[in-house]
């Protein structure tokens, strides 16, 4: 509902792009950074009310870079979210832009937001977000896997870490951060987020990965095997099935650790152990 | 030097995308925008040296919306500023991010902004750039743009004057309104740069057409005659080039009156003859 009432309903001038707006946007997917920014509101004692716009703003950015990274000259996919992507409805002219609109939106909703109970300005969260977005972390990752393809017998483990600590782990964090920042969290509270947030970043991409391999196209809304046909280099790839899944268990069990520091950590718990356990 | 200053240098990992994101900055644009910024700031009393960062801010989404602009899926363009575009040198999926790094950065740059002397905050200056940037605005004008294609006999005056106050006068607009924040400016002044800047720049999109089927690429820098080639309707088209030149001298001199009424418009004034005569 918060989503809605932020963008431009589809009957706005130029109807073409809010429709690839909203497309997009309700499209179905997890919802995971909004719901990682409520939680960690709630984990530092905040009313998780306070966190939707940047909750929101961490939602439109993520799905730009979806809409991007889809494009034929990127990773070229067909499905996301069990749907048609973008460029497939409304052709990759429209989908470029309709990308830029919502990285543009996600900066107009964090100015308009007048966060309440809480020492941080929203400047201060136009610089988290704007910076785990920028050309060091959300890009900068996408440019290391550009590049990274076709080359995945050379990549080391540190490299794939780096790339994914860049490409999910900065924008999850943000999302994380924004919501401590929305319940006022102090130094150490915001300490502990960040290590939440590192840890179950990584290790949402190290079961992205195995459900890769592991699971169908239909159960993943997604094109399956898709890393292979790519040649990305892949947690499973390099370090085998196994040890993959005992890396994610215990990268969950760090995060665990993290947000047990916190007042109210219970639905960040219940959060990271549906992530270790999903199926798509 | 301030876009310098403010861009990540060449060397910052990942390189290629501090390499594509200056390649586009630092390919000699007129830096319209910027000159703009700086001179209403003058205009309305204020020392230009605290316009700088908007002033940049407008260039580095200018510069965005340009390489986006470009792609193969939009305008198709091999040359820009006298040079090869982004995407011929960078490849399609690197310009992609490039344009996207460099629309997340304006924001990055304007969130770190510290105007002195003004009533107005940062968030002011991001509310202004990202509305003008928006789906409403500078991303509805490229909908409605690409919407128009192959259709110049269908398109009205109103509507092309619609087309270019979302393509290029928000923009400009926005550019000339953050220099007058940047100066205190009242809201009278702030008033008066607003008509000044929405008179110049539908004044600068009629040259521009003008120019397009008066020029040749050299002295253009970017490829000549395109409008025609891509069936868009152009004012030339619609009115004929004669009565086109009388509307842009029409507008320009609008533009000049409304400068006459701040304190110190010398720059605002040249500025507005220079866009008029120019050549390119």
């Amino acid at each position: 509902a918060h989503l809605d009432a932020l963008l431009p309903s589809e009957k706005t001038a130029p109807e073409t792009i809010h429709k690839a707006m909203r497309y997009s946007i309700f499209a179905g997917g997890k919802r995971l950074r909004p719901v990682l920014c409520l939680a960690a509101c709630e984990a530092c004692g905040g009313d998780p009310k306070n966190a939707l716009t940047p909750a929101c703003a961490s939602e439109m950015l993520h799905t730009y870079s979806l809409i991007h990274d889809d494009l034929p000259c990127m990773d070229d996919d067909d499905y996301r979210r069990g749907r048609l992507t973008n460029h497939k409805i409304f052709g990759d002219g429209v989908a470029v832009l309709a990308g830029d609109a919502l990285l543009n939106e996600s900066f107009l909703a964090l100015a308009s937001y007048e966060p309440l109970e809480t020492r941080f300005s929203p400047l201060d969260f136009i610089k988290s977000l704007s910076s785990a977005g920028g050309s060091k972390n959300l890009i900068g990752g996408q440019i290391m896997d550009i590049e990274a393809e076709g080359k995945s017998n050379e990549i080391t483990y540190k490299a794939l870490v780096k790339i994914h600590e860049g490409k999910t782990g900065a924008l999850l964090t943000s999302a994380i951060e924004m919501g401590g920042m929305a319940a006022n969290a102090t130094a150490s509270q915001q300490d502990s987020l960040r290590r939440f947030g590192s840890n179950i970043g990584l290790a949402f991409q190290v079961i992205d990965d195995i459900l890769d391999v592991t699971q169908d196209s239909a159960s993943l809304g997604k094109t399956a095997g898709k890393d292979l046909l790519m040649e990305k280099a892949t947690y499973p790839a390099l370090l085998g099935l196994e040890k993959a899944k005992e890396i994610a268990e215990e990268l969950t069990s760090n995060a665990i650790n993290a947000a047990q520091e916190l007042p109210e950590p219970s639905v960040l718990l219940v959060l990271a152990d549906y992530l270790l356990k999903r199926k798509k």
